[in-house]
Protein backbone atom coordinates (compact mmCIF):
# COMPACT_ATOMS: atom_id res chain seq x y z
CA UNK A 1 0.00 0.00 0.00
CA UNK A 2 1.18 3.84 -0.74
CA UNK A 3 2.73 6.08 1.67
CA UNK A 4 0.53 8.85 2.86
CA UNK A 5 2.74 11.11 1.00
CA UNK A 6 2.20 9.27 -2.28
CA UNK A 7 -1.94 9.36 -1.53
CA UNK A 8 -1.67 13.17 -1.14
CA UNK A 9 0.46 13.67 -4.27
CA UNK A 10 -2.33 11.21 -6.38
CA UNK A 11 -5.16 13.47 -4.44
CA UNK A 12 -3.29 16.92 -5.17
CA UNK A 13 -2.26 16.57 -8.99
CA UNK A 14 -6.30 15.67 -9.41
CA UNK A 15 -5.16 13.92 -12.53
CA UNK A 16 -7.61 12.25 -15.04
CA UNK A 17 -9.58 9.10 -13.57
CA UNK A 18 -8.65 6.26 -16.20
CA UNK A 19 -11.68 4.61 -17.24
CA UNK A 20 -10.87 2.76 -20.07
CA UNK A 21 -11.79 -0.68 -18.48
CA UNK A 22 -15.36 0.52 -18.75
CA UNK A 23 -15.44 3.03 -21.52
CA UNK A 24 -15.44 0.12 -23.97
CA UNK A 25 -18.41 -1.74 -22.38
CA UNK A 26 -21.90 -1.41 -24.57
CA UNK A 27 -23.67 -1.02 -21.08
CA UNK A 28 -21.63 1.15 -19.86
CA UNK A 29 -21.86 3.18 -23.12
CA UNK A 30 -25.77 3.15 -22.96
CA UNK A 31 -26.81 4.47 -19.57
CA UNK A 32 -24.30 7.26 -20.22
CA UNK A 33 -25.99 7.45 -23.65
CA UNK A 34 -29.50 7.37 -22.58
CA UNK A 35 -29.15 9.90 -19.57
CA UNK A 36 -27.87 12.41 -21.82
CA UNK A 37 -30.53 12.22 -24.54
CA UNK A 38 -33.02 11.84 -21.61
CA UNK A 39 -31.36 15.17 -19.77
CA UNK A 40 -32.01 16.71 -23.64
CA UNK A 41 -35.55 15.89 -23.74
CA UNK A 42 -35.95 16.92 -20.10
CA UNK A 43 -34.28 20.73 -20.94
CA UNK A 44 -36.48 20.42 -24.91
CA UNK A 45 -39.71 20.46 -22.31
CA UNK A 46 -38.76 22.57 -19.12
CA UNK A 47 -42.03 25.06 -20.14
CA UNK A 48 -43.47 22.03 -19.87
CA UNK A 49 -42.93 20.05 -16.88
CA UNK A 50 -42.70 16.71 -18.66
CA UNK A 51 -40.26 13.75 -18.16
CA UNK A 52 -40.21 11.16 -21.13
CA UNK A 53 -41.82 8.34 -19.22
CA UNK A 54 -44.91 11.17 -19.10
CA UNK A 55 -44.32 12.35 -22.66
CA UNK A 56 -44.73 8.35 -23.67
CA UNK A 57 -47.87 7.55 -21.39
CA UNK A 58 -49.96 10.37 -22.76
CA UNK A 59 -49.04 9.95 -25.93
CA UNK A 60 -50.36 5.93 -25.28
CA UNK A 61 -53.24 7.26 -23.88
CA UNK A 62 -54.00 9.35 -26.97
CA UNK A 63 -53.68 6.59 -29.54
CA UNK A 64 -55.49 3.97 -27.01
CA UNK A 65 -58.44 6.11 -25.57
CA UNK A 66 -60.27 3.52 -23.34
CA UNK A 67 -57.57 1.32 -22.73
CA UNK A 68 -57.41 0.30 -19.22
CA UNK A 69 -54.17 1.52 -16.93
CA UNK A 70 -53.00 -2.09 -16.41
CA UNK A 71 -53.07 -2.57 -20.13
CA UNK A 72 -50.78 0.63 -21.36
CA UNK A 73 -48.49 0.36 -17.97
CA UNK A 74 -48.07 -3.29 -18.87
CA UNK A 75 -47.48 -2.05 -22.78
CA UNK A 76 -44.71 0.45 -21.10
CA UNK A 77 -43.29 -1.85 -18.89
CA UNK A 78 -44.14 0.42 -16.12
CA UNK A 79 -44.44 -0.95 -12.32
CA UNK A 80 -48.14 -0.48 -11.47
CA UNK A 81 -47.88 1.49 -8.39
CA UNK A 82 -45.86 4.35 -10.30
CA UNK A 83 -48.38 4.01 -13.38
CA UNK A 84 -50.59 5.17 -10.60
CA UNK A 85 -48.95 8.01 -9.42
CA UNK A 86 -48.04 8.91 -12.67
CA UNK A 87 -51.95 9.22 -13.83
CA UNK A 88 -52.88 11.02 -10.23
CA UNK A 89 -50.36 13.48 -11.65
CA UNK A 90 -51.91 14.07 -14.69
CA UNK A 91 -55.77 14.00 -13.25
CA UNK A 92 -54.49 16.83 -11.18
CA UNK A 93 -53.07 18.41 -14.17
CA UNK A 94 -56.30 18.38 -15.88
CA UNK A 95 -54.37 16.54 -18.73
CA UNK A 96 -56.26 12.54 -18.46
CA UNK A 97 -59.26 11.58 -16.52
CA UNK A 98 -60.00 7.85 -15.57
CA UNK A 99 -63.44 6.57 -16.06
CA UNK A 100 -64.62 3.68 -14.14
CA UNK A 101 -66.17 1.04 -16.68
CA UNK A 102 -69.72 -0.03 -16.12
CA UNK A 103 -68.68 -3.62 -16.67
CA UNK A 104 -65.89 -3.93 -14.60
CA UNK A 105 -65.73 -1.66 -11.41
CA UNK A 106 -61.82 -2.14 -10.78
CA UNK A 107 -61.03 -1.44 -14.49
CA UNK A 108 -60.05 2.65 -14.94
CA UNK A 109 -60.20 3.43 -18.29
CA UNK A 110 -58.02 6.31 -19.42
CA UNK A 111 -58.67 9.28 -21.55
CA UNK A 112 -56.84 12.59 -22.85
CA UNK A 113 -59.05 15.29 -21.19
CA UNK A 114 -59.68 18.54 -23.67
CA UNK A 115 -56.67 20.28 -21.92
CA UNK A 116 -54.58 16.79 -22.96
CA UNK A 117 -55.66 17.08 -26.50
CA UNK A 118 -55.06 20.13 -26.79
CA UNK A 119 -51.32 20.26 -25.42
CA UNK A 120 -50.00 16.95 -26.72
CA UNK A 121 -49.69 18.41 -30.42
CA UNK A 122 -47.61 20.53 -28.83
CA UNK A 123 -45.78 18.07 -27.06
CA UNK A 124 -44.93 16.15 -30.41
CA UNK A 125 -43.46 19.56 -32.18
CA UNK A 126 -41.32 19.56 -29.15
CA UNK A 127 -40.53 16.02 -29.68
CA UNK A 128 -39.71 16.13 -33.39
CA UNK A 129 -37.07 18.85 -32.71
CA UNK A 130 -35.04 16.83 -30.05
CA UNK A 131 -35.70 14.08 -32.05
CA UNK A 132 -34.30 15.62 -35.11
CA UNK A 133 -31.01 17.27 -33.13
CA UNK A 134 -30.33 13.70 -31.60
CA UNK A 135 -30.78 11.46 -34.87
CA UNK A 136 -28.12 13.95 -36.81
CA UNK A 137 -25.73 12.80 -33.94
CA UNK A 138 -26.07 9.35 -35.15
CA UNK A 139 -25.79 9.24 -38.66
CA UNK A 140 -27.48 9.10 -42.26
CA UNK A 141 -31.08 8.01 -42.28
CA UNK A 142 -29.47 4.15 -43.28
CA UNK A 143 -27.60 4.10 -40.07
CA UNK A 144 -30.97 5.46 -37.91
CA UNK A 145 -32.21 2.08 -38.97
CA UNK A 146 -29.51 -0.14 -38.32
CA UNK A 147 -29.20 2.00 -34.91
CA UNK A 148 -32.62 1.29 -33.88
CA UNK A 149 -32.63 -2.16 -35.23
CA UNK A 150 -29.20 -3.39 -32.74
CA UNK A 151 -31.29 -1.33 -29.79
CA UNK A 152 -34.45 -3.14 -30.53
CA UNK A 153 -32.55 -6.89 -30.56
CA UNK A 154 -31.24 -5.98 -27.09
CA UNK A 155 -34.38 -4.83 -25.87
CA UNK A 156 -35.53 -8.20 -26.98
CA UNK A 157 -33.53 -9.57 -24.08
CA UNK A 158 -36.31 -8.55 -21.41
CA UNK A 159 -39.36 -10.24 -22.71
CA UNK A 160 -41.42 -10.21 -19.14
CA UNK A 161 -41.69 -7.23 -17.33
CA UNK A 162 -40.42 -7.70 -13.80
CA UNK A 163 -41.57 -5.68 -10.65
CA UNK B 1 -66.82 10.34 -25.53
CA UNK B 2 -67.89 6.55 -26.34
CA UNK B 3 -70.25 4.84 -24.32
CA UNK B 4 -69.66 2.62 -21.21
CA UNK B 5 -70.76 0.05 -23.92
CA UNK B 6 -67.69 0.77 -26.09
CA UNK B 7 -65.10 0.90 -22.95
CA UNK B 8 -66.12 -2.39 -21.85
CA UNK B 9 -65.48 -3.97 -25.54
CA UNK B 10 -61.82 -2.53 -25.44
CA UNK B 11 -61.24 -3.69 -22.14
CA UNK B 12 -62.67 -6.75 -22.78
CA UNK B 13 -60.99 -7.55 -26.00
CA UNK B 14 -57.53 -6.52 -23.82
CA UNK B 15 -56.21 -6.27 -27.59
CA UNK B 16 -52.31 -5.31 -27.89
CA UNK B 17 -51.68 -1.11 -26.59
CA UNK B 18 -50.66 0.51 -30.27
CA UNK B 19 -47.06 1.99 -29.32
CA UNK B 20 -46.19 3.00 -33.03
CA UNK B 21 -45.81 6.48 -32.22
CA UNK B 22 -43.10 5.58 -29.30
CA UNK B 23 -41.23 2.84 -30.78
CA UNK B 24 -39.61 4.95 -33.67
CA UNK B 25 -38.12 7.50 -30.69
CA UNK B 26 -34.51 6.64 -30.07
CA UNK B 27 -34.99 7.55 -26.61
CA UNK B 28 -37.74 5.12 -26.46
CA UNK B 29 -35.41 2.38 -27.67
CA UNK B 30 -32.38 3.35 -25.95
CA UNK B 31 -34.23 2.99 -22.58
CA UNK B 32 -35.91 -0.26 -23.12
CA UNK B 33 -32.23 -1.66 -24.82
CA UNK B 34 -30.22 -0.32 -21.54
CA UNK B 35 -32.99 -1.76 -18.84
CA UNK B 36 -32.52 -5.22 -21.19
CA UNK B 37 -28.87 -5.04 -20.75
CA UNK B 38 -28.81 -4.01 -17.13
CA UNK B 39 -31.03 -7.18 -16.03
CA UNK B 40 -28.78 -9.68 -18.36
CA UNK B 41 -25.87 -7.93 -16.37
CA UNK B 42 -27.53 -8.67 -13.32
CA UNK B 43 -28.48 -11.87 -13.60
CA UNK B 44 -25.24 -12.58 -14.46
CA UNK B 45 -24.43 -11.08 -11.51
CA UNK B 46 -26.92 -13.03 -9.12
CA UNK B 47 -24.34 -15.04 -7.39
CA UNK B 48 -22.83 -12.25 -6.20
CA UNK B 49 -24.94 -9.99 -5.64
CA UNK B 50 -23.00 -6.76 -8.24
CA UNK B 51 -25.30 -4.24 -10.30
CA UNK B 52 -23.71 -2.61 -13.01
CA UNK B 53 -22.80 0.91 -11.23
CA UNK B 54 -21.27 -1.19 -8.65
CA UNK B 55 -18.83 -3.19 -10.73
CA UNK B 56 -18.20 0.04 -12.25
CA UNK B 57 -17.15 1.74 -9.15
CA UNK B 58 -14.87 -1.45 -8.08
CA UNK B 59 -13.34 -1.31 -11.71
CA UNK B 60 -12.18 2.58 -11.27
CA UNK B 61 -10.83 1.90 -7.70
CA UNK B 62 -8.85 -1.02 -9.14
CA UNK B 63 -7.39 1.16 -12.12
CA UNK B 64 -6.98 4.03 -9.82
CA UNK B 65 -5.72 2.93 -6.48
CA UNK B 66 -5.61 5.93 -3.83
CA UNK B 67 -7.98 8.34 -5.85
CA UNK B 68 -10.46 10.74 -3.82
CA UNK B 69 -14.01 9.81 -3.44
CA UNK B 70 -14.89 12.82 -5.09
CA UNK B 71 -12.83 12.10 -8.18
CA UNK B 72 -14.25 8.60 -8.88
CA UNK B 73 -17.78 9.79 -8.11
CA UNK B 74 -17.50 12.72 -10.16
CA UNK B 75 -15.63 10.32 -13.01
CA UNK B 76 -18.73 8.03 -13.68
CA UNK B 77 -21.28 10.89 -12.99
CA UNK B 78 -22.75 9.44 -9.73
CA UNK B 79 -24.38 11.84 -7.19
CA UNK B 80 -21.79 12.35 -4.29
CA UNK B 81 -24.68 11.26 -1.64
CA UNK B 82 -25.71 8.17 -3.44
CA UNK B 83 -21.66 7.10 -4.18
CA UNK B 84 -21.19 7.60 0.06
CA UNK B 85 -23.47 5.23 0.52
CA UNK B 86 -22.16 2.63 -2.13
CA UNK B 87 -19.09 3.23 -0.47
CA UNK B 88 -20.57 2.59 2.95
CA UNK B 89 -21.45 -0.77 1.56
CA UNK B 90 -18.61 -1.95 0.14
CA UNK B 91 -16.63 -1.15 3.50
CA UNK B 92 -19.53 -3.69 4.83
CA UNK B 93 -18.36 -5.98 2.85
CA UNK B 94 -14.75 -6.01 3.13
CA UNK B 95 -14.28 -5.18 -0.75
CA UNK B 96 -12.76 -1.19 -0.07
CA UNK B 97 -11.50 0.24 2.24
CA UNK B 98 -11.19 4.84 2.76
CA UNK B 99 -7.90 5.81 3.75
CA UNK B 100 -7.58 9.47 5.14
CA UNK B 101 -4.84 11.21 3.72
CA UNK B 102 -2.87 12.80 6.11
CA UNK B 103 -2.05 16.25 3.95
CA UNK B 104 -6.38 16.79 3.71
CA UNK B 105 -8.32 15.01 6.21
CA UNK B 106 -11.57 16.13 4.59
CA UNK B 107 -10.44 13.58 1.59
CA UNK B 108 -10.61 10.14 1.36
CA UNK B 109 -8.53 7.72 -0.55
CA UNK B 110 -9.90 4.71 -2.05
CA UNK B 111 -8.60 1.29 -2.59
CA UNK B 112 -9.43 -2.22 -3.39
CA UNK B 113 -8.56 -4.73 -0.29
CA UNK B 114 -6.90 -7.90 -0.54
CA UNK B 115 -10.52 -9.85 -0.99
CA UNK B 116 -11.70 -6.69 -3.42
CA UNK B 117 -8.76 -7.29 -5.56
CA UNK B 118 -8.95 -10.91 -5.50
CA UNK B 119 -12.91 -11.43 -6.53
CA UNK B 120 -12.65 -8.79 -9.41
CA UNK B 121 -10.64 -11.08 -11.19
CA UNK B 122 -13.98 -13.12 -10.96
CA UNK B 123 -16.16 -10.39 -11.58
CA UNK B 124 -14.41 -9.11 -14.63
CA UNK B 125 -14.74 -12.79 -16.45
CA UNK B 126 -18.07 -12.66 -15.76
CA UNK B 127 -18.72 -9.49 -17.15
CA UNK B 128 -16.87 -10.48 -19.98
CA UNK B 129 -19.11 -13.53 -20.96
CA UNK B 130 -22.01 -11.22 -20.47
CA UNK B 131 -20.49 -8.33 -22.99
CA UNK B 132 -19.67 -11.01 -25.43
CA UNK B 133 -23.61 -12.36 -25.47
CA UNK B 134 -24.77 -8.43 -25.98
CA UNK B 135 -22.08 -7.89 -28.25
CA UNK B 136 -23.13 -10.38 -30.34
CA UNK B 137 -26.90 -8.83 -30.86
CA UNK B 138 -24.93 -5.67 -31.94
CA UNK B 139 -23.40 -7.28 -35.60
CA UNK B 140 -19.64 -7.56 -36.81
CA UNK B 141 -17.17 -6.02 -34.99
CA UNK B 142 -17.24 -3.36 -37.30
CA UNK B 143 -21.03 -2.38 -36.58
CA UNK B 144 -20.28 -2.94 -32.96
CA UNK B 145 -17.22 -0.13 -33.30
CA UNK B 146 -19.49 2.00 -34.54
CA UNK B 147 -22.49 1.58 -32.60
CA UNK B 148 -20.19 2.40 -29.54
CA UNK B 149 -19.19 5.54 -31.52
CA UNK B 150 -22.68 6.57 -32.16
CA UNK B 151 -23.38 6.14 -27.95
CA UNK B 152 -20.65 8.55 -27.41
CA UNK B 153 -21.74 10.60 -29.71
CA UNK B 154 -24.92 11.01 -27.94
CA UNK B 155 -23.41 10.76 -24.39
CA UNK B 156 -21.31 13.68 -25.68
CA UNK B 157 -24.60 16.06 -25.54
CA UNK B 158 -24.06 15.71 -21.78
CA UNK B 159 -21.12 17.94 -20.77
CA UNK B 160 -21.01 18.70 -17.07
CA UNK B 161 -22.44 16.78 -14.11
CA UNK B 162 -25.92 17.36 -13.02
CA UNK B 163 -27.00 17.14 -9.35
Amino acid sequence: MPSDTDEAAKLETGGPIDLSALVALIGYQLRRAQLAVFDDFIRSFADHNIRPSQYGVLTAIDRNPGSSQAAIAQSLAIKRSNFVKLIDEFERRKLVVRRQVAADRRANALYLTKAGQSVIEQFHAIRAAHEARISALIGSPKEQKLFLEQLSRLSALRETLED
